[in-house]
């Protein structure tokens, strides 16, 4: 038998292989299906089945370029929005896979309405279920989020989640792999544990749908208050399809003066180390760390809006493309010819950002304003005494609210100083005077410096 | 939590690094301990801990090279062949990791006698043992062979080992991870089972130690019969260390001429595809392809022989030396340059291997002797009417006992044409007029080819 | 200054980029041109021209995708066959680049009517001609064929040629580089010097068309009796364009059942060593080795007849399609699956090929039929007593007028026991028992077995 | 013929690989061997002779242990610092190579006592040179700096160079290759022209010592006033060896608490881009960018010290410790495990540079004081306005006699901002308010802002 779990940094998703006598099943591929391709050439496997969990919000799925490549048959749930699948699997149906290998399709609606499980039991021991795909119904440590179909039914849709897992997904036994559609660090889910292996019989142990009575559950779900990102709507179209092919072709290298001239048409994001952005950038440029790309980068982008890219090498800059592709923004349209070097050595004008220290924010914090980026949860478990708070998705909307003073320094903070430096460089965007708390709260923490709560 | 498998190919050893806030416990690293180290850099991890589960026979160790290298402490079994530890653990001893994980150590005996397990708990799921470290106590599918510390005691070894499993390992509960040192493939088991992933739960359902009674299971061990590698006594010995360091330095490229005089005081190995060896090679070498490298290479490889290779290119012989190197071999003398382009440019004699299709065999049996030399347990279960039987290991110093006739065509055959080259490359240094059945058992039994079974 | 001489390699073409100041010129770019926009991008350089000595015949030109890409312009001979050009340069024009680097376009035709050659000066040096693009009116040691325009016209049109090489080219002085399309291997001339650096002073020294009188280079330029290869006339026609974008998407992996079906149809291709082939193929397939996949993947490839590839792997694969794309074969329709291994391993027929020693053919001369199947020069330098002389552009038409007897086997030879092994194979296709000889006459010189010489 | 041009970047050092029938020569190789040996292997070369110019001090040579990996012999001068060499040639010696080729060995004493240049004939253009090695004795636009061995004499060396050249040199002819140990970029040549290809002929009409008269030039050569990197000391002594093996082993990565502890007793040299070490950078820490790190890391190290490095991942880590062992420089005590980002999150304490712009420094001119860091020539060919001038080798031993003013920022200016990052960051350890301009002067220059020439 062959498992292997292929994960899409940045937005935590997993996709995973199983096969058995060289035929194969994928579950929720992304869009880039070439390195999925890869892997089954490399191992000898003729792909058969494409198994969709639900329909994705936080990336464009894969199913149909991958059909297309491959002319594997697509299975999802029977439900009004999978009219792209070959085959439409009823609750409790049951598909033969190669070798003995079957599939056991289990309807469990509430992180979306047509939301499957799949339990895989294997012929060399027949009676146990060997592992579980449970797409965004079942994480390591909690649950997809339930907010999504309609924010108004997010507790109602919690409870319901929660009787899909306890009657449906629990009783399959606690000998069973665990095998989600994201992990940690994903926006699907509010407190994914940080860790990528389990079983039910773990889940049974620690996870807050198991721990958590049914009505505390609902409520906790209803409270968590997660950001949504804004393109989730521009996924939830395009994955109806399922899924378009990667964008071809190369995005031009613009020299200094055509790239300024170009850009001012559009957005330009930065995807250099936070350091180096702070150094020196180009004038009006968003900072958004290469592993944010996906997820930050989806969330900035605006659809008809062209995507102009500072990198640091060819290297970065096919990781930025292929990140953003990810998450459905294709329309980068040009790229800055020898990076910010060529920028300096032109003379062109640059702007910096500054970079403020944990103990030397402490030691002046009556100078500066501060404003976490981070999300509810994370400021509501402690921040800077005083600080403003806006994640850094609503940022540039909700800043004019906030009434900062345009001549008092500003420092944005965040985990570590990436969505930091994001929010910073929205606040230059709108004339601040923006620092970023480098190493953010986890260096504040470990310099064990006064915290205040925002739950007390 | 940073959890991550690392398999050694060829002989299916498998290595895990678990880490938690960026400290590291690493799972019997073999002596290449180069790729270890990028894994750990890549996720910024530093190594605090290096845990065996037993002494190894089949790779030389690498706990002494990475304690070297990092700093860390060996941990295993108390034991008088565990000198070489810094710390030795009880059964039942209790190790804390970092951040709330935990480890506790079990003596489980049977394998060899110094056979650890070990079972870590995470701190969020506290009651519940998340994953454990069998060795080759508990493997998926089967149990690790019990006839090495001593051949006479295999049945009173497995009765043990059988103990171990029921009262020490599968208590800990159906929810754990199953990690063992070895997967499918592993000369250190006999009937592993062919995926990598598995739960306490499921073997408890489906495993020979399980499904069996310990009488049967004592005797079915005992019954096994499995060859041993010539190449374990080497590795016991070396293990004693534990590990050296890796071969410095290039083995030298020879120009044929040179080639032919230095290989004839040595054994020439060839890692060609079958295809390619069969077609042209140097007179006297051995065919042992590169994903059999570890496992043959080491099988027929003496300590004080200086080995000559045949390869494809610099990146195969890499893989080759790597390959040797991880069993011990590090006598690699010298490799063709320009490989066998050169040697045939040169106008060099060389040997060609013949190569016979199933059907083509079959029609012609009666012209043939033919010899099967897979383990005992391939054997039985299902080879060609009329064919002798020697486990390849074996069959250097066993073919004088078949009393086969020099004039008639030999066919050697295994499960895909891989260890009949090596066994066709013996017979042809013995002066046979050699074959190699392509496909070997599976393309026979693909077309359905008439069996015998020995065991009937 | 930057300067890079990019070689395809199979076909020795030749490209340039010469930049100064951030702008570069490219000369006679192939069609696969994404290597050289990474030299280009690597080198922060912005390419502004195109230059074309002249319409190739031997590979597929990349100047109109360069120019997509790059907004840079094409410049060629003012000629009727150029209308692709967006500037056409008349004899003696010049060209000023960047940096105070210029060129000097010389109209030198003979090799083809409306090649060009183009002298650089810099500015540093601006009296000396620093190097000079020769394209195929000048090569090392050689000049470009002069039969290709008109068969009938050779001596004529070398006349020509020689006019242009001592009254335009040798004036630019000895100082010069030499800077031509082609290098040792190519098809687009006979003799070219086995070196890739040389200047002007070099080759009034040494180049035939130097030292031979100008009647004696006519006349052996019409007496080499050079292969034209077929896929020449395709090349002809799709370089009026000139060059179609490479070829999207990839080939499917066929399974070995499915692969037989669709081959059956087709033509296959094995890219393996000439060992591996003769150890085991499809039946019915061509020997093509992977450097010799342009020159002779072009040479048997029809336009309309589909392509199925067995090779050793996703590496192998993707340089053979590359090799055939730049040759204009894009209608490869499969490839096998798993390679050899998996059609060996499904239980399917095979073909084998007979290797002989260049001893044991001289030992049993007479037991043999030998063609030799390389081109006219090499055969007339020396060759295996009694051999036939067909080459293997040629072998497949030719074959019936030998006469050879299907039970006698046949040897094919050539330089080393590449083209041997394609000559084999056509041979098997044709139902001869066919042979090749290992080592060629590479091997056959090196025994310094017997030779017998055409031309007395 | 093989022949290629193998290139170090950073020092502009040259090494060349020429090879016929098999056997290859190679000129100059530098330590890293491994580079050179992966030339020969993947091409079928056997080396069998490594030829040296003279002894290097910019680069470790790399003679010796190129000799152990393959049994080539080393040809130098015969002279009393080449004991190390298995055959020492005299002036008019000529070596017969494989396939027809001759080396002539020519004394050409000037940059070196011992330096010699070698001309090499091929055999199918027997009466011309095709190329010549001239070491550091003629570059491409200028010769070697003759004040290395007695500063003294810097003029009178000059003179017998000139001699060498127009004696020796020029009379092989305008057709031959002129083959340099160095190109532009290095530190043993004032001014040389930025290309690496050129011919006898080409420099006859361009190069310094072509278009001077012999008095003019050695005049010119004596007022050059060429830095003497501070590490051409170890190199003239290790290279008497003639070069050790690259040092073995992993440089240990040390979490941030450690890294300030052992980095405290040593040196940290911070490669990122200059950008990211404005952005933060660990206290007292040099910038040096990844390409500056031979000649600039070789500046700063002292050969007791040791050194810890800052980098960007494991990638930049293996670039920056290959650069710095090519200048002899193996004491890497240790890296900064998780680079800056583990510095930052963990709340240390960092230091920024300021960043100015031209237009910016322009427009306050008077608010700083400007050190220019650049070569002499550099700055005598204009500069900032009132700037003072101390090349960066001399920096830190010359800033106390500038007399600057701790209270006032002092930019330090240079070609792009690369070297003046590092004056910065000494400007900083010393206690001033430093900052660098970016984009330096070419920055300044594109944008046409005023300058001060100091030779008027």
């Amino acid at each position: 038998m062959f498992f292997e779990r292929i994960k899409t940094p940045g937005i935590a998703h997993l996709a995973y292989i199983l096969a058995k006598d060289g035929e194969a099943l994928l579950v929720d591929p992304a869009r880039d299906i070439e390195r999925y391709l890869a892997v089954l050439r490399a191992n000898g496997l003729n792909l058969r089945w494409i198994l969709e969990t639900h329909r994705q919000e936080d990336f464009e799925m894969g199913g149909a370029p991958l059909r297309e490549a491959t002319g594997a048959e697509i299975l999802a749930c029977d439900h009004e929005i999978t009219a792209h699948a070959d085959r439409r699997l009823g609750d409790g149906e049951v598909v033969e896979l190669a070798g003995g290998l079957s599939l056991r399709a289990l309807h469990t609606p509430g992180h979306t309405p047509e939301s499957m499980t799949y339990a895989v039991a294997l012929d060399d021991a027949k009676k146990s279920v060997w592992g579980v795909f449970t797409g965004d119904s079942l994480f390591i440590g909690d649950t997809g989020r339930t907010d999504l179909p309609d924010a108004a039914k997010t507790e109602e849709n919690a409870a319901l989640l929660y009787d899909q897992v306890h009657e449906k997904i629990f009783p399959l036994g606690d000998q069973a792999l665990v095998l989600p559609a994201h992990g940690s660090g994903s926006a699907c889910g509010g407190n994914v544990a940080p860790r990528d292996h389990s079983t039910l019989g773990l889940e049974r142990a620690s996870n807050a749908v198991a721990v958590k009575s049914r009505e505390d559950f609902a409520r906790h779900k209803s409270g968590e208050g997660l950001v949504r990102p804004s393109y989730f709507r521009l996924m939830e179209e395009v994955n109806l399809l399922p899924g378009r092919p990667m964008p071809q072709g190369a995005a031009p290298w613009l020299p200094p003066a055509d790239f300024a001239e170009r850009a001012a048409r559009g957005q330009v994001v930065d995807t250099r180390p936070v350091e180096a952005f702070a150094g020196a950038h180009v004038p009006g440029s968003y900072s958004v760390w290469q592993g944010g790309l996906p997820r930050y980068g989806g969330a900035i982008a605006e659809a008809e809006t062209p995507i102009f890219l500072v990198v640091e090498g060819p290297e970065a800059l096919a990781a930025a493309r292929l990140a953003l592709a990810r998450v459905g923004t294709d329309n980068v349209a040009g790229v800055l010819a020898g990076g910010i070097a060529a920028w300096r050595n032109a003379g062109r004008e640059f702007e910096t950002l500054g970079m403020v220290s944990p103990r030397g924010l402490r030691a002046r914090l009556d100078d500066y304003a501060v404003v976490d980026v981070r999300e509810n949860g994370e400021f509501e478990s402690g921040h800077i005494p005083g600080a403003h708070h806006v994640p850094v998705d609503r940022l540039e909307s909700e800043l004019p609210r906030l009434g900062l003073d345009k001549d008092v320094p500003v420092v944005a903070t965040c985990g570590v100083g990436h969505r930091g430096s994001l929010g910073a460089s929205m606040l230059q965007r709108q004339g601040y005077r923006a620092c970023n708390l480098l190493g953010g709260m986890t260096a504040w923490n470990a310099l064990e410096l006064p915290l205040e709560n925002a739950v007390a």
